[in-house]
């Protein structure tokens, strides 16, 4: 069974941002394979991800970019897998609105899963939970995480009314 | 093992846009189960939902709703599932922008997997991709369905250059 | 009588914006009372404090929230007390817009009184003008604090023509 | 003791909107009144009636106003009393941004209680929630309300599932 | 030598916004060749043209797409021919920004020149004086086309004043 | 004749964006009047100044004012005078749109002629163009600082082209 | 002395828009001409009447345009006379932010004027506060025009009241 | 035949932006002129500049500038040849939606061709890319660009994993 994470960005200066998915998934104890797939520099390479990820044990692929960001979309266009799209705020970016509204407002057919702005973190717990839909092991991991965020909340609070 | 997926939305109201999920997973033979809670009007509801809801046989919840829309990051906070969320153009909606902005720039630890603006087609294809994910027979289907979808475009294209 | 005012953040990386409340209101002598409330992380906490806080000697709720700022809303429907809701310009805000539209575009019937951006500040003096409402001598308090901002304005016009 | 809610708008042409105001602060058993007062057109009857209005037996001041929307912020400025604006889509309007932007950006002492886009029927909400800080016996007309909106999404669950 | 312009477009529906294009290269005698390209539903058929076009005469591509149009971006990542992008306003798009951004924003390396918002005209415009760039005779027909253009204004000008 | 500029701003900290004004006013031999005049911290003195400007010598008057800048439109309201608008982009403003929306939106009957955001500069030229509309002398001088502003773009070209 | 107003549009299309301008103008006895000049379908003629309009008896410009809209900033950069843009919202155009931005934002050196979107009556009114400036008699007919709008509002609220 | 590519800005200032078009046409062998030319502040030169510059050997205009940015469109008005339009982020900019905004809008009949936000190095393979439309020697350079593209991303990605 399909178990793998694939985290693919479209370029080397994204994986400040993307990291953050990497290691939530390591955190979670989910496999992961990490590369770097230009949608506009590596066209065929991409082409040949996004049809195969599917038969190489991948479940879920993770594809973040920035500005005019078509990696995520394109991906979603060649795999029958579901995508989560990052958007990333890149330098030339118009404050983040190009990645996000690229990312996001794909047409009917062909939906990609869009985090917040930056949200790498969220991408991956999102990709925990999208094992742990039908996979109870993971979900349990899923469920013991919430759980430690909320001691974490729970603790701040505590030191706050304290000082 | 859950299989089913759960559509739920803030108002009767998100019917019409939230239609098309439903729609497309019984294309796709998936189950479905739809209710309206609303986070801000219905809020025990919503809670005893989010809480329970992977104990009921729901692997999937898609959460459709407008304006200042908290109903998909509520459950995903109440929920170790995957998390859908549909922005509706609502009637007071400052074009759909908030929608948007309330259900995809969710903190780190809780993420909802945002569609495009009345995007509740691509919900539910992204709603079975996510029990594809790790069941073979549902990405077969969704390998069918892309395959359909080529088909008619192919085909218009085709009576396009014929008239 | 209840006359107390809760002042709830997200987060604590909300204090630093949200202690200008916790300032003017103790400058205004209203007696306050500050928690760390997080809806998406610690949702049950969120919920019974909004439905108790009215049982509890508090008149109004000042709550503070950055990105898919959904506390502001929740408490909101789950108080009959007044909310004012301040919307925190966080690090992977998309400009603020995303805090102010999903605390500003609440659905008919769930109101929060939302201050600009960042805004504690007025949200404090908010909260006392609410006191003020009916009664008395809070009004005159805020009488006499609007008087020394014409007071401050009018000498810095002064000293600056005099430069 | 001021327990009237004064209703103010900037032209007859917003009437329509802010109309809900009054119906709901009717059905909540609030006293109000209703006036046309332009900050840009009528000035000094607008500076009369925000000195004046806290002596009058009016509690908390509703605003409504479009396009560069002064009325709300000016009124603030002007009274000791709690000012709710009500950003008014307007047929010149850019799509309400102008009029929200103008109400809810207030500098840091003169506070606008800011509801959502032609939010009026919020707006009257807001305004006895106001009253009933302090006010036990509006509190339960909220607390009442409240509850008769859940009855109502309620039974629109209700009838969407059997049909 | 390629003379042909190739317009493509991601679905029929965006054909009546289109046609403009298809209009305007007529009336300034260019070769053109029309197709429905999907970059999301058939992305073997666009990569298949971008690779190729600058073999079969092609000299110029213009593609138009709306949401998060991916389809000139790709086919300029694929081609080593300029690129027309012509954002279309479609049914779900945000008012148009989604398509204008991800068409706009591309990333350096890989340009798409980019025309206004449904200005699929000057697209066909900006084609040919491209080949003008270097054929004098198309130029030609440019210097007459702008000449026609004046000659509507001054007359229309003449009409407004007579009237 | 009156033929002074006033030149007044909500606050002491817009003195840095608005000394442009006074500075290119002086260089054009314009006589000007600074003050600080806060529309929501003094308005009486607000009120004083529009209704009199116009009977003290002042021809035109320029208001500079961040976030929901209401002091030029105020100012617009209560005076027959032209008056020019300079949105400032203050510290928690929202990008300067605030700023901008809310000086420009003007109502039909009462105008505020809106520069650039931070633009006191060309506030101060136009206030200079205002007078020349129908002084010659004026006029002259304006004539004069444009063909220095030409003079100064063609030698930065020349030297960039001999570097 | 100067003191008529020219209004000019990029098009004979925006002439339901500018005919505000030219009907307040006339009620206030300005003397006026009208022409259409387009910045970029006739840049000569631009060119022409910029350089030569203070020379023509012209003391106040009023320029509309829409989408991309040059025509006012042109015109400011070739006359030294005050212009006045008024952003048409064009059928084309991203809900009028276009035209908005590329009339407002002019670089240091060369002020617009600029009025609300589609504000064409305020263009009107706030050339003939120009004039105004320094010529009694047309301030005199302003102030009884203020006076004017003062009455309806009043009479409407009066109505209002009674229904 | 026409083979120059002529850069040209609103300001020196533009310089460190326009800097990377002129750098890469060196790369691709295409000879180029560069000017500082102002559209408000020299505006006789643009004029100049664009009713001759296809006389002069100029085969494709590269104009950058900033804010109201109207260089790009009014050379687009003035001369035949394709104009590639590049909206730089100024200083006083508003994110720069000023400057993408009036470059990219333009009216049908005049197009300019629009690059990214600070997007120099596409203009310069875009005007390359014109070149290469009718001329394979050019378009061959290109395709080996692209090429080298394809190898640093590949190279990138090689180390990325080895790390």
């Amino acid at each position: 069974m399909n178990m793998k994470v694939a985290i693919i960005m479209g370029s080397t200066s994204d994986l400040p941002v993307m990291q953050d998915a990497i290691d939530i998934l390591k955190e979670l104890q989910i496999e992961t394979e990490v590369d770097v797939v230009s949608a506009h520099r590596t066209p065929e390479k991409m082409f040949e991800f996004g049809q195969n990820a599917h038969k190489k044990g991948i479940a879920v692929i993770i594809a973040g970019a920035g500005g005019a960001a078509h990696l995520p979309g394109m991906v979603a266009s060649l795999s029958p897998l579901p995508v989560i799209g990052v958007p990333v705020k890149s330098s030339n970016s118009i404050d983040g609105w190009d990645s996000v509204l690229s990312i996001l407002q794909m047409p009917g057919g062909v939906p990609v899963a869009t985090v917040a702005l930056n949200g790498a973190k969220n991408a991956g717990i999102l990709a925990a939970q999208i094992l742990g839909a039908t996979q109870e092991d993971v979900r349990d991991r899923i469920i013991a995480y919430k759980e430690s965020l909320k001691e974490k909340v729970t603790q701040a609070a505590a030191q706050m009314r304290h000082e």
